[in-house]
């Protein structure tokens, strides 16, 4: 049943561009639901900085999230999701929905044999956060993880058919293929954009778990279950705000993704008076 | 003569570690000045932002410096020095030297057949600031620009003679070598420590101008003439701070450019009471 926050905004939140492969999964799933997406682009990437920097940041977006009236914050950034989300949930009373717990999930119903490999930035990979998910689901399961610091920049520069990034993805993969995993976790939510490419250099016998699709699996179980899901019957938006004025990636991530995005309004994290971004 | 402040620091700060390369060059020239060094490595790098927001991360690392007694502010940053040098001029009392007028001076000097190549990040190169400083001092020099957003996640990598990094700096530098520059400038702090390779991919008829060894010309003349040099009888000492707790890519940049690094301080760049970085 409709309640009065049903047509408030999933709040969406990346340290970039990247989330907005979740706000894509979302609207497939949820095309009744009004999203609000904010990029920390102003202070992008979050990839290689300390959890208790990723933590400031993660609560103080939160913040700008909920000012929107989001009736859920969605963290669509696997380092902020494996770093920040614990914080977050005991800061708002809103349900937090990270990438990282339905990624878990889906990696371990995914694996026939027990062996998994997750990539993702640096931050993500040495939090274990991924490899504690999935064997707090099944300890059985032999996790292998890669930090793979240079796919987030070569993804921002258009580059997902290069063979530089083919080099660089073999280097990356080239111990678990070799150790014979058969699910490989996206664990960042650029790399769904390199998705072909990462088939490619995977082969065939690897499965690949997009943590976006899975979260918005599990952004609709949490709204169902709370009774805040947007009413059927409409038609939602999407609004796109960032912390700093470079739009360059934007456009060509949307234009990927098939979002549409109209215009791009600024938001401050800075809390000095009268300086605004 | 040296007066009350010739024992204060000089106050240096880059978006993150490669204005390391700056303090080195200037220890090599002035070994009895005291360096304070920032590097803002919470919201590393500059590169891709906005003008506003990176005059907002200067004016406020500026700020920091200040607090720490600096006598001059030196900007190991070309994207700061490119976007945000003028306005630091407008507010700070100190001298604010940059790096890209003495880049520009070097290049001039340098080049026999008007031709100058430079490189450096996104945010620097579609500046026009090294195009602009170099025409205002020789206006018949052609200047060829390519920004390279790779280089310095690679150089962050630690992959300075990699296969990867020869195959991106030859397609970066294809049209300008092929235009036949004899001057290239490095308008990045972190190339210098690519010199060697990229010395190989230019190869030996362009002539490589190190914006760190021009600004610490620059700065040498700066205190001379304010009358500020730290007596020639002392032995400097060199302080590092960072905005975030991750330091791996320090340790590294200063082996590599032999600098005796001690304890890191951190320093907070956020406003908000009560919650330090």
């Amino acid at each position: 049943m409709a309640t009065e926050r049903s047509n408030e905004p999933i709040g969406v939140f990346d340290s970039g561009i990247g989330g907005l492969t979740v706000v894509a999964a979302l609207q497939r799933l949820l095309p009744s639901e009004n999203i609000f997406y904010l990029g920390d682009t102003a202070r992008v990437p979050y990839g290689g900085k300390s959890r208790r920097t990723v933590e400031r940041y993660s609560i103080e977006i939160g913040g700008l999230l909920l000012a929107e009236r989001a009736k859920v914050i969605v963290v669509a950034c696997n380092t902020a999701s494996a770093l920040a989300v614990p914080r977050m949930k005991e800061i708002f009373k809103v349900p937090v929905q990270g990438v990282v717990t339905p990624g878990a999930q889906a990696a371990a119903k995914s694996t026939l044999i027990g062996k998994v490999g997750v990539v993702g930035t640096r931050a993500t990979i040495s939090s274990g956060a991924y490899e504690h998910a999935i064997n707090s689901i099944n300890p059985g399961i032999q996790v292998l993880s890669a930090a793979c610091p240079l796919l987030v920049p070569l993804i921002e520069e258009g580059m997902f058919d290069d063979d530089v990034t083919k080099i660089m993805l073999s280097r990356y993969l080239g111990p678990m293929l070799k150790a014979g995993i058969d699910t490989l976790v996206l664990g960042c939510t650029h790399y769904p954009l390199l998705r072909n490419t990462i088939a490619e250099v995977a082969g065939p016998h690897v499965t690949l778990v997009d943590s976006a699709e899975n979260c918005a699996l599990a952004v609709k179980r949490l709204l169902a279950d709370a009774g805040i899901a947007a009413s059927p019957r409409r038609l939602g938006g999407l609004n796109v705000a960032l912390t700093d004025a470079t739009e360059g990636f934007l456009r060509s991530a949307a234009q990927a993704l098939e979002l549409e995005i109209g215009d791009v309004a600024l938001r401050s994290v800075q809390s000095e008076e009268g300086n605004p971004a």
